[in-house]
């Protein structure tokens, strides 16, 4: 029998003790041993709850941190602290440990992770990146023989079924976010989500892995979706694009370049047809080529599946001596976003009179920013709108247009610039 | 340093030297330990090779499973025998195993798992499947919390790319085959992938993981693409759907149905999107809900992937003595293929005359089939070529139907049954 101690009650651990419980039997045969839930941490032991846990809740965290019979805690409150402290408690008491806490691991993985080597202990997160899909353990170890070049994904799945309605009701973003927060696809307190810090989270995970470098939060350029408009939905795809939150994150020359934009999405690329609150993240390497995983992202049941996952992966291995620990060996410099090169799409309102689009033209010219497509949409009184794509540029370089084109007296507003993926 | 002998030095092995060669520094780096290639087994020392292994070419397997010096065997010859012999008499020796041949682990894996496991060594067989696509472990550890219902996939590359072509271009079969082979998309004898052997076997190991009992490939309902015409394509495409040669396995009542079958997916459904050589496998399960796991299945550097990320967690895990072993703990009944449920497409040509209709309905109706579409097609002469899409029934009461219509002296011929999928 290995005892279990989880932190938290919320939708995720309520999963977790459903699963235990649904499919205790197969468990049981799998690991050969029985997964006993001796306690769990609330903050108030008198709320009603799903699940029946009867007398197994307590307020205080040294009955499941200071129990020597409970060699696993899974943790699941979420936010960086207390559960900081709480982990490393757990792991100098000699506790292996689970956690689905993206923002704890993107913070102090690299901290948490050599604290379980040290104590000879695992610490397991599948659960913080893309829910129920596999994708820390398949780049930790099915790809292991791979030098990791390109991810790209989609892996918030709030955003993704905002863009997806949006796209497909022609609504914008303040009318799809309230409806996503009445279904609960969308939190009271959006920010994490729609400002993209929460696919920030997850993609300091994934790239500081697949890099084998660290790569915090901080680091990686972040754009949320709040300015999208139904127009840029529009646009895109009369331009062969669906727009999507991507996160992304590159090698070259040693170095990382990663961000999270709202980015212009070949409709032919296989990210253009993950919809609603679904996730994806491919992989790009050599040998193995593109690979990519796909399914539900979040929620109770697919965050559970990778939870249990990991508990049963310990179960399993209790005795190893083989702890892998943090696998960022390398040191690579985080590229400055205005370093990156990529296409480009714009929308801006100019004066329409003669001669702007080539003032506009020789901006972008003298800038060696080349454009790949220009659009003249929407005039409406002496306004025009423009749409443009560039073909691979580096940001600064756009910028400095940009800023020239800004100080022309014809420019009215340079609405929006966003990533364009899939086309060169 | 951590010694390996390679068994056959065909397109997988080159690779996989490859890999090792090009990816050396960080593998050692992530294991803490060189991998040296020892000795590679071969039939002919003095045919010119891609790679440079001076010296290490030998057409004495003794010199590699005799060799104590050797930790890991690389089977990468294909095929049953001498395979099988060779790879039991590594294991014997203490030697831990990593092979890509699915036709053995599908034959033998049950018993090879169990010697590895009485020997306390690994054997491990990512590549058998879907090449680098992480497939295996994924079963076996990221989803070992779920009770798995169904694995549906397109998991043979020659055939997915045959009915690409077909679809795309409106061709025949063999145009499309012999165009295959001159590309190296198709072997010379291409029968076990056009007639499904292929992929039966993968899916025979696919469905041994999943529902922890053993499948073999003989009893899984095997239908090739060999019969399907482009007028087979062209109706499906008009129904809504495209053709995709299918494996596909369901848990049902604690008893496994099992069939790989050229099937009508819906388009709506992720597969039928994947196209080309690439391959896709979905897995739902409880609580995961729906995953998939999407990449290119074979060719030397995906195979080359999965085959050195094995080795790699080997070399890791070198004095783990937590050696999973065979799965399959129980004991299901494998449904014969008559007794499966399904919807049905069936393409038929009938002697154009009134009243030929509602004897054919009637044979499906006093069968208990009911049908979701009827299309009358393509009227030449006094034949008239009828398509139709039963609703879900059980195979045995649609060849009772499907026997009487036989009988009806309009029937000039039922041409063709496939399953649908995704419908309902």
């Amino acid at each position: 029998m290995v005892n279990i101690g989880i932190i938290g009650l919320g939708t995720v651990a309520t999963g977790v003790v459903e699963t235990l419980q649904m499919n205790r039997e197969f468990i049981e045969q799998k690991t050969g041993r029985k997964i006993n839930i001796k306690k769990v941490l609330v903050k108030n032991i008198d709320k009603p709850r799903k699940v029946d846990l009867q007398g197994k809740l307590t307020i205080d965290p040294d009955e499941l941190l200071e129990d020597e019979s409970i060699e696993i805690i899974v943790e699941l409150m979420g936010g960086e602290e207390p559960a900081f402290t709480f982990l490393k408690k757990a792991l100098n008491k000699g506790k292996h440990v689970v956690t689905a806490n993206k923002e704890l691991i993107s913070i102090h993985g690299r901290e948490l992770l050599e604290l379980a080597k040290a104590n000879k202990k695992q610490l397991l997160f599948e659960a913080s990146v893309a829910g129920g899909i596999p994708i820390i353990r398949p780049l930790k170890q099915s790809l292991a023989s791979n030098d990791i070049k390109e991810i790209i994904g989609i892996i918030n799945g709030t955003t993704n079924y905002i863009l997806t309605e949006m796209t497909e009701k022609g609504a914008n973003f303040q009318e799809i976010l309230a409806e996503a927060q009445e279904k609960g696809y969308a939190e009271s307190d959006p920010t994490a989500d729609v400002e993209g810090l929460d696919a920030a989270r997850k993609l300091s995970i994934l790239s500081s892995i697949a890099f084998n470098s660290r790569v915090t939060p901080e680091e990686i350029y972040t754009q949320g979706i709040t300015q999208i408009s139904r127009k840029d939905i529009q646009y895109a795809r009369e331009l062969g694009h669906v727009i999507k939150l991507i996160a992304w994150a590159r090698k070259r020359n040693g170095e990382i370049e990663c961000m999270v934009s709202p980015t212009l999405i070949n409709k032919k690329h296989p990210l253009a047809n993950v919809n609603d609150v679904y996730n994806a993240v491919m992989v790009k390497g050599y040998p193995v080529g593109d690979v990519m995983f796909f399914g539900k992202g979040a929620g109770k049941n697919p965050t559970a599946s990778a939870v249990v996952a990991d508990i049963i992966d310990i179960t399993r291995n209790f005795e190893g001596e083989n702890i892998m620990g943090c696998s960022c060996f390398m040191n690579r410099k985080v590229v400055p976003y205005k370093k990156i090169e990529s296409q480009f799409y714009i929308r801006m309102s100019v004066v329409d009179k003669p001669g702007v689009l080539a003032k506009i033209a020789k901006a972008f010219g003298d800038n060696n920013v080349s454009l790949s497509s220009v659009v003249q949409k929407n005039t409406a009184g002496d306004l025009a709108e423009l749409v443009l794509i560039t073909h691979k540029t580096v940001r600064e370089n756009l910028d400095a247009a940009l800023e020239e084109i800004q100080a022309l007296s014809q420019t009215r507003e340079i609405a929006i610039v966003l990533k364009v993926e899939g086309d060169e």
